[in-house]
């Protein structure tokens, strides 16, 4: 597996720099005679990016996906699905400053250690910008897994600072900007970014993703578990710094009478596990949540040097989300969304045969 | 890649159930010429094994390691090395009970779901004894990530229930049988363990695992990055149900500022990354932690269905430990160690021409 | 994938040398409630085997399986199935002369160069010895293909030096020591092979090797052929120099009115192209045929250096035989098992919810 | 790894249709600070171009590679590189036929039987035009390979129909349309394939391809053998029936004392083994060889059915090669390139502190 290659069986490879002409994904392995048309991709794209509201960066572009194979007469075939979106928002600026310095908390002085040679411009090939694909490539998975299994991915905002909601309704996640699920406190958190932006600072954020619908058996022990699948595919999120599963660390102090899902035959008694036992989903809701650090681009000058070994003081200006983790939500869907569609491909070529077995708890 | 297998490069495939004849591991892509002897895995494996003390389960195993490949005059030759462990302490009781009831937070009722069959002995392929085949992979990564890149892995129980250690010391960590880092409080855990067992049940554990040494430059963007790597190793690892990168979770309420941490000509300011930036190593010290549940293994009866479909209640007879999370430790520095030996050979394969890169941060 | 793995799906990892402690395997992804038992190996090494008549090697070793791990009351779990085989022949002799000499045509010069290291013993990992876990994992594979989709994998020697087999009947080839498809030429090659053996000297043969039963869509393309696999597959065994897949070489001097396989609704016409187009099965038989090399190892002195870089006279004595490609058939038939074993699953992973397509040709 | 990606490290994946909007590939795992510009894809495209002589099919297409990705400044940075072609000769007439019926000798059933749909436009995915992408990777790796290592990759036709060269001249084969190393018979072919064309059919051909500079000690043992790579890369290529290595299926008939390759601290005394012995370079020239079958794209008509299951008579017009042979030259060597390139990296990798070993023979 190529390292910008995610998945085993629907593989997505994503290329493309945040500046450069271009990003895209090859999916192989999709199941063929799925319909999906260009415009399908639109409300997730739109979810996800930039200048969705004044919360959110000002880098506006049109992304506009284009189909470039592996569907014929609207129907996917089989073969791999190329999507390109062209890059329209890049800016002639020069990029001088940062092409010599090393911006705190970013990758910059990573890839320069690594590679002898980085591209600079709006952070090259370690911009969330790389994201996009992800999300036009779970468009297709997303709707392959709700046709055939009835699988829904769905992803919310949990805590944004300190401000956790006060309370959950599915249907006003995706009535206000920041996927936040309490409609009261909308207001309050518009105020709460609007002072954080006027501060030139930044704040961590915790994203929620749930997925519904997803039937038991998915998931391969034991390095093919799927809640160490998804661990990967959230951690790989930009400024992702936490993983948990069902409980997560709130297990550390828990006690075994406490923590275990009880069953019976009309269902499990609570869900700690967050739907998954030894890797394999339990058929309950799959939970996960993951921790996003604040931005490092800030107004707030931060020590640092210069290719030269020089002390400087860095300030990023430009298009910067004050909090990252807002648009972190739909990317969290769609790397669940990637990791399902996987498991869903993998356990029906080892274990298709394998009927209905009983006693099934729904 | 096999669900049973871990590592790109450095690739190591794990066999065996927890009550079958035998568990074996072979690890493919090892540099030729390292020394190694069956006698070295014996610390490791002792740190890892059952009936350490009275705090853990009392299987009891000399868990010999048998070379059975890959290794010449005692030297590695670049071939597959084999290793195996005879389950010597295989019980002949009955399991009849077990194969019929599905155990309430074991992966019991998933095996079933998936594959339509189940081995129900001592939790056959779910069982951690798999881990010890891990433990065992990575002395030989240990080995020679030590020798040839000077890398140290090292990791202690940094949480049982509510307690946190109150002071911090590398050398008390193997001084103890709860890889403890504070000396001060080795009694209280332990009447803490005394009580935890009469009572039947079970807590969960927090531990840390910390890399030193690490170069900067391993990891590969976007999703071999070595953070998204770690987090699929560690949640590899049984009851682990969440896992975090520096400062985790703590990130959520943190402000850019705060976060980020400064440069200098002479090292970082902090290290609230864990040094990995971009999915690629920085060369501060590799921070990670991880959540383990408290085993389901308990004396508390707990509700649950038969095959039948009927109503059961569960006890878990047997040798279990009160917190599973204590012999993890050394599970978690496998993981961690297996990670960055796969890196350092992906690294040189990819950038084995890129020279001492300057300024470079000690 | 590592390098001593094979398989995508249903992957096979072999280790060991030949005159190590053991060889063995482990078999990932093989479907769960597939019966198998030790004895079910037995026919197909002793096929394989050593010491089968006097014109094969005398290396006498029972080769006995032991079954590891993944099978429960019989039955496979769909967890890792180890199998074991003790080298119980190995020679206590000196290996001193063949640790200083590179034998020529052998792999011991690009070990040496490879990795400054290697096990000299009988040739160590690059001995055919190898072989025998394939076709114990291939035992398996041939199983379930046959149960589940009737299809059925056989070989035969179609070539020794100049000869061809005269007339062709699938019963003759079990019932000599050649698995030569004319039983009236069988005593011509016993005469052939004695003095061949007297020379000292060792010569080459073809090996064809059969599927019947292949429902067409098994294969993928581009990278995924499964005539491009089937090539690396028998290409992977150890003297093989040609793969060919339907009329191979012959299709040079061919016209395309000539080779295309024309077709109707109650059949094909013909079978130029070994039941393979595009990658992907037809439906009819998988036809394909390699060339062996004439071993190196024989008692006619060749030059070469030694360690010393000094010239020396090689000569192999000890077990050798004077046709490797004879004990080949039953290897070619594992590794065409394997491919489609491997394809099989591949199939039903992405094109699970395809229907029968009509037309059908038979 | 995807069913459209080769190579373990140095990936290549493939997308794109005969007739879809463009084709293109993606590169990942390419080593840093390549210098490579669009200009530098031009040569090798013409060698595999269409419409090159009238000897080849007639699609006119510049082929202009655009890079999307993974070069900054002129340089490789480590990222994935994308490359885009725009289909500029897409035909606007209408498949229904194409699509109704199943051309003999082509993938169309192999394709409806798989997928249940299929893009019938010039052969959709299953058309040569994918290969375009292959020659256009290999363009960097045969320069990484030239740079880095001083490996040369050159191919030549070597077979068409009967005809055979009479003498050989590495600096003739760039000098006509044929890849033909022999100046003398190109008017001989010019004659042979007019009167081919003119009579509506097709011939096939045999490609030989050479790697010189390629060191010792490139691949591994045992299912990542360099041959088996080189065979499977050669096998995947469209039309390929056979593949051989050094001698290929010439050693059938061969006596050891004849085929085996003796040693001398000068040089070995020849090359029968094509330069690779236990799936390892030995240092000497790598020999591969393929057999193309003859097009069955032709103007006989030739028996088929339609998707009603009824008899049809099919024609193949438009644009075909009577030889397809002649254009796969640049493909075998671009497919030899990316299987040397793929292991000189993972060579290092696991090797890469083992120094010079001597004897080392030139």
């Amino acid at each position: 597996m190529s390292s910008n290659s995610f998945g085993k069986l629907f593989t997505v490879t994503t290329f493309g720099e945040s500046h450069g002409p271009a990003i895209g994904c090859v999916i192989d392995g999709c199941p063929p005679g799925l319909s999906i048309a260009e415009e399908e991709f639109r409300t997730d794209l739109d979810r996800r990016a930039t200048g969705k509201s004044r919360h959110t960066s000002q880098r506006r572009e049109a992304d506009e996906v284009e189909i470039l194979s592996g569907v014929y007469e609207g129907k996917t075939t089989g073969t791999p699905i190329a999507l390109l979106i062209r890059n329209t928002d890049q800016r002639s600026k020069d990029y001088g400053d940062i092409a010599q310095t090393f911006r705190p908390g970013h990758a910059d002085y990573t890839y320069w250690q690594k590679y002898g040679i980085r591209d600079p411009r709006g952070g090259g090939r370690s911009s969330a910008r790389e994201t996009t694909m992800r999300v036009a490539a779970a468009v297709i998975a997303k709707k392959w897994l709700a046709e055939r299994y009835g699988v829904r991915v769905r992803g919310y905002l949990a805590q944004i600072g300190e401000i956790t909601p006060g309370s959950f309704d599915w249907n006003v996640v995706e009535q206000n900007p920041f996927f936040w699920p309490d409609a009261h406190e909308v207001s309050t958190l518009e105020s709460y970014m609007d002072a954080l932006r006027k501060s030139g600072d930044s704040v961590g954020a915790r994203v929620n993703v749930v997925a519904d619908g997803v039937p038991p058996g998915w998931g391969e022990p034991i390095y093919g578990k799927l809640d160490g699948d998804l661990a990967a595919a959230l951690m790989s999120i930009n400024a992702v710094k936490g993983v948990e599963i069902g409980d997560g660390f709130g297990v550390v102090a828990q006690h075994g009478s406490q923590h275990r899902d009880e069953m019976a035959i009309d269902g499990f008694a609570s869900n700690h596990a967050g739907g998954i036992l030894g890797g394999i989903s339990t058929g309950q809701a799959i939970l996960a949540s993951m921790a996003l650090k604040p931005t490092s681009s800030i107004l707030i000058p931060g020590h640092s040097v210069n290719l030269a070994g020089e002390p400087v003081d860095v300030v990023t200006k430009g298009r910067h989300d004050p909090c990252v983790g807002i648009r972190a939500t739909p990317i969290a869907e769609a790397m669940m969304a990637l990791v399902l569609m996987d498991h869903a491909l993998r356990h029906r070529a080892q274990c298709g045969d394998v009927g209905e077995m009983l006693p099934r708890i729904p």
